[in-house]
């Protein structure tokens, strides 16, 4: 087992020695597992071109997209979406690290790739049968298919159970006939529709004689040869957007389209010649969420494309920041440079280590995804894990992406402003992965939920009590969670407990021990309130909505410092392990001052240490400011992609 | 005296008798002493034709605004900025109100007057003669003359003293010679400078006969009458930016420009006949500051355009959060609007009841620049007071409204993304404003220096200690901070203080006291760490750099407290200042729940109490939330000229 060392507070001293290979060694340690893969994608990625011009209209980004998508498609990118007759953990994690390398680039083509490939690509893959994957699969990923993937409606996004677009099936004629039956059930937000797309894979509930089967996915052509609307499909145009102007979003709606009964994407529900609806899963409620599967890859890409959204602002305002100098402090010393002031290290270095503990839970989430999405017989449990992690990571990341390239913005003042610079662009294109692909305050309740039901397996019901000698650790039932990151925290926990209160500030035990305890007790006190209440009341569950946020976060925060903590163990000795040591304590004290008033209040740290904390912080900040640039290169973004005029430029 | 009421937690049923006429009598009693005026704007202001089609490229959106610009001119706005000698109250009132109004509309139009009547004419009005009013101020404010504000130069933005542009007396010319010495002193970001104006005012170093004068500000013509560069000047356009597309920011440099000697602005600072420099103003520091003096109305105009837009997203974002359903909790029963989800009433009504704060703190702000700004006569003390809350009150402005109407984009989903909607354009055009007009960690460190400043006075220096008894209102020495607001809070305070830790969670003198505790207490410690300090280390003064923000947070926190309580004083009693009083109380306990860390720390808050102020928000919340569209009615922004296409939209 590695021996997590305490890092010293004097850190540049010992290593001065070898910071020009720190960032290489940082990189390497950050992406771990996933490291030569992701070095390859990025060689093999044509840099030159990849990001618009931000006065570009949106109707040019639209086609300058499109051709960027065919430019990268011949570079080799957007081909590792398999049926599941082919899927390989390699393919799986392929078609992830594909997204990433696309989203060092304008967002726009990472966003369009996701829609073409991996929405509609997926979605033929992985709903659709052998003969579906031999007609459209190629020409989904070599882009001669262009195709929407039409699940969100005006009246539903969120909870999709609700769609209202109708699948009706006529057993007369042996045809499908798809239907907008009203205003509310127009497709919107659709990528690819207002503009490129040919086919649409549509979402709606399938009725056979009369009986509703619940939601499945149908390809239904959209546009003739020529471009024009097919007949009965009405396609409008969502207009300009706050960002993500090269992807071409519109509306989609049916007036009782008829395709035949071979575009029924039918591996978990089909209609035989005769008529009757056949399915292998009887469940109807989980095979709703088979049909939904492909959203999982999306929701792990959007989560990746937010985190290197933010490395790449990160990267620009760290580079600014470390040779920008304001303000000078004494007659005939040079200015200051920005970040040798403390409120901006508080700004940035913070933010920095945060990315780290992202990226570090990203790849255990890619690895997972990997390892269950390859294996036909995974267990139920490993696959509601995943998507629980799934869910908040993308809900972390995309937050912590929009908050941060707008620190990253307004830390870089009037200059930052510019579109030439990156930020605002970066800024208005992450905007909406907050939002879409599951919306972030939704996601979060699917965290809790599937953290509940693991700690009701666990623990036989929201009934027992007396919990709390039991590490939270314990409710990670999943083979994912009870391998690798945990394990290695629980020792430390069980180390720092002993010492208590008297445990270091830099003692991760002591960390991992706060965290969990973070997640323990308000998942016991939320399962108390739950058994308490009148689980059909909604006033009494609603009530209940601030505290059920706070678990999923507390649970992910958890989960992301147990990835960190692991991955600081698998790198070997030297400055880049001693420089993680210090980034995860920057980490763990961050989120611990965040919530120091839950801490304080429910008994968890003393005055005296919250107190310490800032103290703490501002020290780590000032020991990590020399080795700024270094942890920037770290974070994998080549300096000469980051397009930004300002880092060029004079003055 | 009026009593302060505790508010009922069953309020609907005691305000049920008339919510109709509720947001009218919010209005009233949010607007104050300002309300006419302000109603009187919206009444002359063309609603018509006030926001731009945001697919506009940014050359037509320049166009676009110019033109809006004229027309507002016709219909009366722009005309309130006057010499010193015909100052009032009312001009200096109403110059304010004008930049409000406007503010409804599209923000690149308030920003291009500011930029015309605020920065250009405010230089001219204010620091130039009589005879430069005569020939340019007319000119300035009736777009005859559009013009520059030159402040801000590439290698100096907030560090004004440092500008490295020069003006040179030629005493044999009788001429000023401008130059741009060197790259770095390239004037940036300058509004009117890429396309329109053809004048500036341009800041630079006023060197006569070798010596130094510090910044001065002088008349430049950039453009003949043609539209082309006026000899010797540079202009280039800053191009495409993250917002604010209809402002042609753009780069000036000047190459040996010479201008006549009636050029210089030269209220404060001028060179006789003869060549000599001459100023009423010995001390180059107060002189300086005296230059800056057009900054501080400008500071007060971006504060309430930020405010403005705020409630411009919350009134969008509540409208739509009322009225969209999602999620049926019982088969047969209707969708529950969003509003009706804790996780959204957190979201929403947290950030009204602040909205109502920062509005009556605003109030105050615009009455006291009347006040001060209006009297030739009038305290230095004041002067200093007015300028830290008008930078203070910028700061706090700026940030609430770039972080609320990113929530307001995130609480309508997909659907706040598309541009038809407002927000995204609100969000890209406010951004700037956290950093324009003065960065606002700056201004942060602006105000706690100014409130440092008052502590010595009163205290005499920094030595003194045993300060536990002493009110934070006292450090308040001036006429503007001993009048009003601060009285009545203080008596409040009093009351709380008896009773201690018994005082009841709705007790508006509990909440005075905490808000004084926090801002006493952090300004104690910092002056005594300053004290301890060797304040000529770069090192020590920086190692205080976030206590000094802290310091800067919770004073404005306490100030802007203190002015809605004295906001509900002036409120005749009624559903409005029952309503007002919810409000006030959500405010208190959100700002106290973000900062339960320090609060228990500091042994100013038990556990329990720490533990409960979550509950009492979501109950506060939950009173409030039938009352939400009166809320946003109160905020002022009439909803036909939202215009958000989902809220007049079917499905």
């Amino acid at each position: 087992m590695t021996t997590i060392t305490e890092p010293s507070v004097t850190a540049d001293e010992t290593v001065a020695t070898d910071v020009a290979d720190l960032g290489p060694a940082l990189l390497a340690a950050f992406e771990g597992s996933h490291h030569d893969r992701r070095a390859a994608g990025r060689a093999l990625w044509p840099a030159q071109g990849a990001l618009r011009d931000p006065a570009m209209s949106h109707l040019d980004a639209r086609e300058w997209t499109l051709n960027r998508l065919r430019e990268l498609g011949g570079a080799g990118f957007g081909h590792s979406i398999v049926p599941p007759d082919a899927t390989t953990e390699d393919t799986q994690i392929q078609s992830l690290v594909d997204f990433e390398t696309i989203s060092y680039g304008d967002l726009s083509v990472a966003i369009k790739s996701g829609v073409q490939h991996g929405l509609f690509g997926g979605a033929i893959a992985g709903l659709g049968n052998a003969d579906q994957h031999e007609r459209f699969l190629t020409g989904a990923l070599d882009l001669s298919i262009l195709g929407c993937f039409a699940m969100t409606e005006r009246g539903h996004g969120s909870d999709v159970a609700s769609l209202e677009t109708t699948i009706n099936y006529d057993a007369e004629a042996g045809e499908f006939v798809v239907d907008s039956p009203r205003a509310s059930a127009t497709k919107t937000y659709i990528g690819n529709a207002a503009a490129h797309g040919h086919m649409a894979a549509v979402f709606g509930q399938l009725v056979v004689a009369g009986e509703n089967h619940g939601v499945h996915c149908i390809l239904v052509p959209i546009r003739d040869a020529d471009g024009a609307p097919a007949a009965g499909v009405t396609i409008g145009d969502n207009g300009h957007k706050g960002g993500l102007l090269g992807v071409d979003n519109g509306t989609l709606s049916f007036d009782h389209v008829r395709v035949g009964r071979d575009m029924l994407l039918d591996r978990f529900g089909s209609v035989d010649a005769e008529g009757h609806y056949v399915s292998a899963i009887d469940n109807p409620n989980r095979r709703f969420f088979s049909m939904l599967g492909a959203l999982v890859r999306g929701r792990i890409c959007i989560g990746a494309g937010a985190a290197i959204a933010a490395r790449r602002a990160l990267s620009i305002a760290t580079r600014y920041a470390d040779s920008r100098r304001q303000f000078r402090h004494a007659a005939g010393e040079p200015e200051s440079p920005l970040l040798d002031y403390l409120a901006h290290q508080r700004k940035l270095l913070p933010a920095i280590a945060r990315a780290y503990a992202l990226g570090f839970a990203q790849n255990d989430l890619i690895s997972a995804y990997g390892t269950v999405s390859s294996n036909p017989n995974h267990d139920p449990r490993d696959q509601r894990a995943l998507e629980t992690m799934a869910a908040g990571m993308k809900a972390m990341n995309t937050e912590f992406a929009n908050g941060t390239i707008q620190t990253c913005r307004e830390a870089c003042g009037g200059v930052g402003y510019m579109s030439e610079n990156q930020l605002t662009q970066l800024r208005s294109d992450v905007d909406v992965f907050a939002t879409f692909e599951g919306d972030n305050t939704v996601l979060l309740q699917l965290v809790a939920k599937g953290v509940l039901t693991n700690y009701r397996e666990v623990w036989g019901g929201l009934d027992r009590l007396g919990l709390v000698q039991a590490s939270a650790r314990m409710v990670g039932s999943s083979v994912i969670e009870r391998t690798g990151a945990g394990l290695l925290a629980e020792r430390l926990v069980a180390a720092a407990r002993r010492k208590g209160d008297a445990a270091a500030f830099y003692d991760r035990g002591w960390h991992a021990w706060m965290f969990e305890e973070r997640e323990r007790h308000s998942i016991d006190s939320l399962a108390r309130r739950m058994r308490a209440a009148d689980r059909d009341s909604f006033d009494a569950v609603n009530a209940m909505q601030d505290h059920v946020l706070f678990v999923a976060r507390a649970h992910m925060e958890r989960v992301v410092l147990d990835s960190f903590i692991a991955g600081i163990a698998a790198c070997p000795s030297g400055a880049a392990k001693q420089t993680l040591e210090e980034l995860c304590t920057l980490f763990a004290l961050s989120s611990l001052e965040a919530d120091a008033g839950w801490f304080l209040s429910h008994n968890r740290m003393s005055d005296a240490r919250a107190k310490a904390l800032r103290k703490q912080i501002n020290q780590v900040c000032r020991d990590l400011r020399p080795r700024a640039i270094a942890l920037v290169e770290g974070l994998g973004v080549p300096a000469e992609w980051l397009g930004a005029a300002m880092l060029t430029a004079d003055a």
